[in-house]
């Protein structure tokens, strides 16, 4: 089915109008009176819709129906990924998007050699948001997770040290495995934070032994930085029964 | 450790010497005598070496050690993905050997939008082999997973279909989740099989059905063709105890 996303205010009443991006977009797929779409209010609630009525600027809906989106996940998986090069960070948004994360949260470290400015920081942070909601639309999801991005490492720590399961991974830790640190279940809240391209540096690592999170291992092959979080991330949803 | 790849034949005595793109390699690393380095058949067999001369066009190695790989999977994975479109089959050759895959197989399936021709397939396994060979060396894999490119859908089933556990991913499946399909463990290679862009049609999914292979889900949401074979591949990686 089609999947709209819209500000939950515009989801209040027993019709909802959807106009610029997502009219274009019905306009693309040809919609029709009388199709079943969704409008996705991107926070986890849904509406199943008809298409009242359609002049190709403004899309008429009637809502036949709201429920939670039966599509998140019930684990809420965050993403601390160290700011990487160029573009590797929006492929990991788009991919740990699709894969369920509930967020994804840049931060700096030692190693770090793309940090961008607070200037630059604002437009980045629109794009990423956007790359976040274009590929939750694809994958039917029915929550954008939210791009956010943190000033301190410190600070990084700090905030993923509050789940569950806080995990970092490590090239060189060879001792605890991701699945002897999930051992156990009843976990609701995961952080999976990694490094940038050189790595986390060993005082950093010590840093985040000492705010409570677990350090791990992903195993006996070294991952690129951009693959790690997203291969901890699928093993995380495979562990926590999501397929 | 700075880790090469050498044919076999030239790791069979007491001394290695290395030419060519190792030996610009080595250049680039500044590597010293005396310095210790690992050569690898790219086979799954290393040899420990020290560096005995080096004159910048020839690496002169003595041999210290051979051993068995430390860095190979237990469990033999062998990827399945429809050809899709441009780079994403890049994508998945060079993420898939980081992740440790054995082997990645592409194959056509009906609604496969790119499907290279003979001729300029040839050009493109030797260029897909090189993306692998160089994922190996940068993860620190011994081996080098082969690239294979099969004639037709039924060829890969019937590939696919002998692995203890042979898995097809089909979005329609709701049923058996691959933590289902892998229950029971003890397996000791594994197909994973995806299909492109479009999905997999109806028909296929019962062909491999009949061929054999359990018909699994990665999950509620939708996954693109290219991150599906990943997700699942870390999945199983996990499962088989990798990290």
């Amino acid at each position: 089915m089609v999947r709209f996303f819209a500000q939950p205010e515009e989801l209040a009443g027993d019709s909802v109008i959807l106009t610029g991006e997502n009219a274009q977009h019905a306009k693309v797929l040809r919609l029709k009176s009388g199709e079943e779409v969704l409008v996705c209010d991107g926070d986890g609630q849904e509406c199943l819709c008809r298409v009242a009525e359609f002049d190709g600027k403004e899309l008429t809906l009637t809502v036949c129906d709201r429920r939670d989106s039966v599509t998140e996940a019930a684990v809420r998986v965050s993403v601390y990924m160290a700011f990487p090069k160029a573009d590797k960070l929006e492929h990991v948004i788009q991919k740990a998007t699709e894969l369920g994360a509930y967020e994804i949260v840049a931060f700096p470290s030692g190693r770090c050699v793309s940090r961008p400015d607070e200037k630059s920081l604002k437009k980045k942070l629109e794009r990423w948001q956007k790359i976040a909601a274009s590929a939750a639309e694809q994958s039917g999801r029915g929550r954008i997770p939210q791009v956010i991005a943190l000033g301190s490492y410190a600070e990084a720590l700090s905030r993923a040290a509050q789940a569950d399961k806080a995990l970092m991974f490590y090239e060189n830790e060879q001792a605890v495995t991701l699945k002897m640190a999930l051992s156990g279940g009843g976990y609701q809240t995961v952080s999976l934070l990694t490094g940038p391209e050189g790595g986390l540096e060993e005082k950093e690592v010590e840093q985040a032994r000492a705010a409570g999170l677990q350090v791990c291992t992903l195993g006996k092959r070294i991952l690129r930085c951009e693959t790690a979080p997203l291969c901890a991330l699928s093993a995380v949803m495979y562990d926590a029964g999501e397929f």
